[in-house]
């Protein structure tokens, strides 16, 4: 595939367009999310919608064609999405990461060519990198390297134009982490995604089937070694998911909110006028509220640390980068407890009639349980935790 | 349909066989309760498969073919059957339910001949009562009572051979409860029952279209004086649900167990050799289980309370009555509690392979969000606090 | 008494030494600290301190001889003082606070003159304001009013030079607010503070016999119309509050981690080589320092949003009053939970020496725990949910 | 000093008088309760009123003239004093907890003359045990060991009759076990316990400085093997210690309770006509409630337990004292919170004015914050959840 086969780059939408293009993607999204987590699978006519939208070129530098808007904004519009559909809001995240990856990771005459290329095309980004999964080798030739095996849980990778991917190398021990069309002879995508939450992730496996790659596709050799900046591709992964989680805890809130205000009869032990006048309700709303509103808070601080971390580039510290990696961790804890306890007590407050399927407001749990399972939490606790005692920042790795 | 019609007395449990009837009926219900659970609607064979147990007489006198346990053991079985299925097991208490209905409401009369026809035709009763609902209408006739309008929420009904049912009666402002066949010409049973969890619980819609009752089917008459005996029957129900959701925390739990024992890994950032020697795990293991254990010692000594209250009959005051009705709370609120945790937090420990649909193993957490929004828990603890400090008992309703 | 008779002015602090007062009044607080909880009373000497250390006219305009600064930096100045001696912290947010009641209850004229009065006369301020306490009865005079009746829990009371007081007037069934000499014949002050936390905040019995009070004294006469930039002291008053639990909480977080990494010992079932380093207290050291960082963060941008309201003036609208009054309420209850439970759990992790009363560790919970009873909490989490729920705003009052 | 030099048996309680005994024991420490928690050190009085009540025999066998009734009764029995008197009531507690050491670790022979003599004389135990602090060095000599160095932490042992002591045997790097006068030449107790809570629990350092044992004294030698049986003792301290923290949950409950319904007023905002009646109030009381109801029974069925396994005798098996542990664990667990929360959060119920020196009720939770530091609450969740997991008991030692 090349970037004429895209489905075009008719809508490039500029800047002052942004606010709206949101909007209406959301909008779109809605209307439908219901019924598509029931079906799961591929999600075609969104995932179209999303392109139309040009928000996929939120973060890239004008230069290359983007709308040259910082990460804050980014998980901003990512949180936006997630609201309504935490699955789409994930593939449209992950595209973004792999953008990320290509400026992290690539020479800066691969990042402008690559990103040129997917501004020019519309292309849409999936990954291929979960680094757990080391049956992907790859291996050495001349003309750069090849891969073979499967590799799991790779997001967004089913109807994707393109992927960032990594092989096992296993002379030195280490990852190598490359840029290829989906279509590359050999690259098979697998739909077999089957988690009953975030069903619409295209989280399938990839099945390399001796796939040639060639050097100026290769991002990260064996061996090459992690700057402080580099890994901050990390803290971008791991804001992408914090700010999903608070998305899914507002779009659940929200959803809460609307049942209350319109539907929930107060209970029959109350002497409310209304559901919302009733005590316990009230007293319940706030504590899910205050579960959020740090979460979303402390998201947008890190993020901003972020967003100066990148500016400040190659000369990025090891301490700086730490900073940023408590500033994620402390956000993705709260998002992650706030998307969990929000999802799940909502119920508490709008009463059975809220069960009924018609509605699918248990997508919220089911997405969050399943998306917040990324990386386990009690590390991220063991990190701040290590971090404030003895002063030691997060070894940098694929997941801190 | 009548007793003639159902699937047979064929099995009749005898008494030192119960214990390997509930194994048999267990191993039933699990071997197919996740693709059921993914199905919906009404589970036919696994209805015939409880029938056939000969467990639907446990707690009926030995003098009226029953099995004579008393309820502390009927709720043990409601409890084992609801950790491998809450759907199944519920109707199978609900029909038990029932039982307790005709026994508290109808004359000594009514149980005999009710009881003797349902252990002898081996009937299977459905719930048709909601008083919430007050669309069914009861007009008096010379001859009984003329059922009309539609009753939701009516648990077991599909499949049933007989309801206990309530109507409304404008003139007295109080309900009419009745027993009849589900075959009464003017009964339809809707399967409209669409929530999110519990789906094979039957709870459709019952449409009443002036439908004949007559006297001797009435198990309460408008303006019926509920003496503390008869109210006892809100806290079988009550107790029905609180063992419910012991047992949905208890199968949670345990498929936890399994999956930490036979397929979780260690985090990649634990130094543990197995997924349950990582502290962590073990931390939070044993949190599930202080949820689990206090709620199901709490909800044994609630039966035994009820039990000793149902012997002591007529005389029961209202003071007795009452601390049975805060025994019943305490439980329930702490079994509430635990089935939202540990069907929630299992998660966390078992990670994200768990999260597979083949697994099924978020149907434990949608069940239990969906069956403990029977009755609002805020107004569970208020009555406790009332109680309390104030010494008052919780007023007698449908629902406390 | 005169601003002569004051402990003069010779303190006056120059913007460029802020920082190093407020570090030497907290050192000084800190060396004593202790000790003085033991004793409880008045803390004649560590008053002095405060006077003199220029930080009493902190937020005082330039024009009035005051250091001009935001109430965001008066605010972080309290929480620093609270970290060591929340006593002290509360008596000199006391003396803000006045300031603030004066600045909005008053004319521009007698603000004028009461802060160029205070400034030069480096005079200290203290409470008698208690609207729930109306012994205080206010009569009119053709002079201005007759204070009679006793006050309770008047902060800063004792060792204070000026009082803003209240007095009830029956005839309005409103409340009258006056500036006085805490030396005006017929006031007396009565030390009879005997809670078991914030043992030094003078918080005693003001006693008014007789006490004449003239026109150009009275800051509020009865029936005085709130406007919601008058309404604004609550929530100056609130986020004192709030600021004194965040301080006490990251009191209590320091001198936990000062313990871990300088005298706990690891369990004796702990494999680790420190405490510091042993994974439950990791754990529940990054839980801690998530309640505590979101309530500090918002407790800053609730003091943003309250600087912005008070510079609009008397343009404020209820609405805008309303949005700082959620804000002030959020932030308030996150401090008031990351107070009790910091100073409670600290030990969890710090073990049993560092209960030994030389370390005076329990103050933090006593301090915490008396404080944040000063306006029911649960009321907080019902304003938060019913203007969420129902868009309604806090009713201004004295504790809203 | 020799039994005859006791303060006399004159009380000997016969068992038909064991509750009146109770309740006037109870009364006596409640009289002083606040006022010598304020003083701390040693109450002479109070533990002669303890004497005088006969309550030291009750679990010693009648044969050698105790009262002989179970642990379970035992431990009620210290619930019910540390309901007002946690520390008196430790040092009652810990008195039994020697008896149980002496029939656990010493012959046949040894328990009935040291029990008889303890009838006899009505003798009190102190304990001077502390595992964990090794500088009193036990060596051989032939007629026993000579005792030498200080231990700290020796519940009890101001004004003691008698010690169960423990010395380290550096040669087989384990301990000594003994049972001596505390009058012996060359025992010196040293009163300088000075925790802020447990404050007259007479926990001070015992100085030994060349004390000789002789061989009748030693309970156990080094060496000795640990089977089942004799770790129970274990079991009885972590259950003294779960009846101590259960009783005190207890005793700030009902004084939050009396408060409410005698003094407490509804807050300012509340609609409710009494304290009592709102509804937040109500909830929160609850809610203490359900923390506290699950520890009692626990606490008891784990007691159960303990009895049977110590009538049992030698024939325990590992399996069978590993269950108990488990139980006791999980009771202790519950007991811990229970004590936690209750008495910090009563406050929240009843408001500032309980906050006052003179109700004392403050000491709850300084009692429980020092007490539950005995070991760490965190290693008690890894025991529960490695059995839970792994099925591994835990390995007896003086804390588990």
């Amino acid at each position: 595939m090349t970037a004429l086969d895209t489905p075009a780059a008719q809508s490039a939408v500029h800047d002052s367009d942004i606010a709206s293009a949101v909007d209406q993607l959301v909008a779109q999204l809605a209307a439908t999310a219901v019924q598509r987590d029931q079906q799961g699978g591929h999600a075609a006519a969104e995932r179209a919608a999303i392109r139309a939208s040009g928000l996929l070129h939120l973060g890239t530098p004008r230069a290359w064609g983007g709308l040259g808007l910082p990460w804050t904004t980014v998980f901003q519009v990512v949180r936006r999405l997630a609201q309504v559909d935490s699955a789409l809001a994930h593939v449209f995240a992950f595209h973004h990461l792999q953008i990320a990856s290509i400026r992290l990771f690539g020479t800066a005459a691969q990042a402008a060519r690559l990103l040129q290329e997917t501004t020019a095309g519309n292309l849409f980004w999936g990954n291929a990198l979960n680094p757990l999964d080391k049956r992907t080798l790859a291996t050495e030739t001349p003309a750069g390297f090849v891969l073979h095996g499967d590799k799991s849980y790779c997001s967004g990778s089913v109807g994707s134009d393109r992927l960032v991917a990594s092989g096992w190398h296993e002379a030195s021990q280490s990852m190598v982490v490359v840029a290829l069309p989906t279509q590359r002879a050999g690259v098979t995508v697998v739909a077999d995604w089957d988690a009953f939450g975030q069903r619409q992730t295209d989280s399938g496996t990839v099945r390399f089937e001796q796939v040639q790659v060639s050097h100026d596709e290769v991002l990260t050799y064996p061996g090459n070694v992690a700057t402080p900046l580099r890994t901050l591709r990390t803290q971008v992964a791991q804001l992408v998911l914090t700010n999903l989680y608070a998305g899914i805890a507002q779009g659940a809130f929200e959803e809460a909110r609307t049942q209350l205000r319109q539907h929930t009869r107060p209970s029959v032990f109350s002497t409310a006028a209304s559901a919302t006048q009733d005590p316990y309700v009230q007293h319940r709303f706030a504590e899910l509220w205050l579960l959020l509103r740090p979460a979303v808070l402390l998201a947008d601080d890190a993020a901003q640390q972020l967003d100066r971390a990148l500016e400040q580039g190659p000369s990025l510290t090891a301490q700086q980068r730490g900073d940023v990696a408590i500033a994620v961790n402390e956000a993705k804890v709260l998002a992650h407890r706030a998307a969990i306890e929000v999802s799940a007590q909502m119920f508490e407050l709008t009463g059975a009639r809220a069960t009924s399927q018609k509605l699918g407001l248990d997508r919220f749990w089911r997405n969050a349980r399943v998306h917040t399972l990324h990386d386990p939490v009690d590390y991220k606790y063991r990190d701040i935790g290590r971090y404030l005692l003895d002063g030691e920042y997060p070894e940098p790795s694929s997941y801190s």
